[in-house]
């Protein structure tokens, strides 16, 4: 998608060991305008399917699962990261190990708001190793829901996520796809 | 605001000790067509006053605060709860003491994104002992921003956050009042 792409080369920050700060736009300033037009590339793909639910993780995902859920028309629900024991059964959880932060945590959704007869399409606004999305997967999994695919704002394809996803099924729509990154601060889309 | 009032009627769950659970459509699951109705009432409020930019804080205000941003047509910008040391005097940084689960966090926004030109509303779903509120404003007053006032969702009158701010010159535009919460069950609105 050229638009993000373009925000990205003007706005985005590589920083050295394959690190792309985007939070003038993405994920801390977040460009409401911006989300529109990523949830409607979004659309542009998964909108014949039916979707009822969106699901995220906080919490840089929110704010662009709740503008594609304007698009899409249905809920959103965002996996909480949490230390809450599940003593009455009602949560769905799993592990997702942060590469980034260098640490492991555990996500909750409420087994309320993950049925069996949804139609889950995931967003996020990162795809790199796979990690958080492979929580996602998990929970739609555990719900006995139906998994729809994936929308990915940006994706760095030099790492294994995405192809690992991929080769298991997961239908994934990133809108900007980053081939390598360099350490004079200039990056390639694929 | 009758919509939102009707919804807690019919789906909030009232809990011992004045806890309300509203996550079937507000802070889990997310109904993001009454936070486009939620946004209109606030733009109705403070559509005149120029609003540049929206505040909110991770991770519950985020969803709101996006719709909002489309409705308002300006950048949203969320405190983060942070443990980073602001070693390059990159950010604006104060502490939040929350009375729901007994801690003292701290939030982080960066100087870039609350520049002293900023009119900025404030976001959030909940107004209780105004602790996330406070907070809002300190970072805003560190900024040099021009603090145009908060839109809540959710206020809780019976608790002391709404009172002090409004006693303190600040303008809150809260879609739903409470005035008393019971152990049936039941509860009012002012």
């Amino acid at each position: 998608m050229r638009l993000l792409e373009e925000r990205i080369r003007r706005d985005g920050k590589v920083r050295p060991g394959g690190v792309l700060k985007v939070d003038s736009f993405l994920n801390h300033q977040m460009d409401v305008r911006l989300f529109m037009e990523l949830a409607r590339a979004w659309h542009a793909v998964f909108g014949s399917e039916n979707v009822t639910k969106l699901l995220t993780i906080e919490a840089s995902g929110i704010g662009i699962a709740c503008v594609a859920g304007l698009v899409f028309d249905c809920p959103v629900v965002f996996a909480k990261k949490s230390k809450t024991l599940n003593i009455d059964g009602s949560l769905y959880r799993t592990t997702v190990e942060s590469y980034t932060h260098g640490n492991i945590y555990d996500v909750i959704v409420s087994r309320d708001y993950l049925l069996p007869e949804d139609r889950v399409l995931l967003i996020d606004d990162f795809l790199a190793n796979g990690a958080a999305l492979d929580g996602l997967c998990d929970l739609v999994r555990q719900a006995g829901a139906t998994l729809i695919g994936a929308g990915i704002a940006v994706e760095k394809c030099f790492q294994p996520g995405g192809e690992r996803l991929r080769a298991r099924g997961l239908r994934i729509e990133s809108l900007a796809k980053i081939r390598a990154m360099h350490d004079d601060g200039t990056l390639e889309f694929c």
